[in-house]
């Protein structure tokens, strides 16, 4: 498990990959996102995209789930303060094998309100053919293994 | 239904309420960001939030649901290209009622690789007690009456 101390500008970290369905693009786009585009694969053929695509923040939440069991584990456990520059370059579509890389961007030494470090971690998510589907810098809060 | 002709800087746009339950949140986060402060109350009070809260991309796809049932209800739906600046300032707690408000920032008047119209749209989710569990400034693709 990895402390604040642990991380340096330009660490890289990878996760596991999840190949998404059309039936759990639906499942979301219904539940969180409902415009045809995201729910009905033959009224999304009218739509910008031409087809049924994941909403951008499907990609976002299957993103979470693959870096929470990739190879950056903290202690403590991934606390996100936001995002910066979070773009969707290019849409998901179904079948898309998706995985993230994750990279330290910046740490900052003066500590948070709750002691912790603040960590910006750029995670970029790339599709089957190593394309960019999500681009990401995350601001996160770490714990410290020498408390302050 | 609006078009990018029908916006104009200050606009404000509302949505309906939704009341966040222990269950959606354990849901989301078993599926999404299956840490024990997102899904198990007994686990969450070691945490750094004392108990369970919501993933914040629950607070962003619940905020999405919103949106997408609130009153600005564009033509050719809402296109996402990302976000800036998004940020979770507090957690979310089961039981709180959420509602976004949406103003538009500013207006590109210069056509997207699509002929589509580029805005910036502030959106903040508010808890009941009026206080911002969200911020985010988001891209958006907008259609034009005219195309261009």
């Amino acid at each position: 498990m990895l402390y604040f101390e642990d991380l340096a500008v330009g660490d890289k970290f990878n996760t596991p990959e999840h190949t998404i369905t059309t039936e759990e693009i639906v499942a979301f786009g219904r539940q969180f996102d409902p415009q045809a585009f995201h729910t009905e694969a033959t009224d999304a053929k009218a739509s910008l995209f031409g087809q049924l695509v994941a909403s951008g923040w499907h990609t976002a939440a299957l993103s979470m789930s693959l870096m929470v069991r990739g190879d950056m584990q903290l202690n403590g456990g991934v606390i996100g303060q936001g995002a910066e520059e979070l773009r969707w370059p290019r849409p998901v579509l179904p079948g898309d094998r998706l995985r993230v890389i994750m990279e330290v961007a910046e740490l900052d030494s003066v500590p948070s309100r709750t002691g912790r470090g603040r960590v910006k971690l750029r995670c970029r998510t790339f599709n089957q053919e190593g394309k960019i589907v999500q681009d990401m810098t995350a601001n996160l809060l770490i714990a410290r293994r020498t408390p302050v």
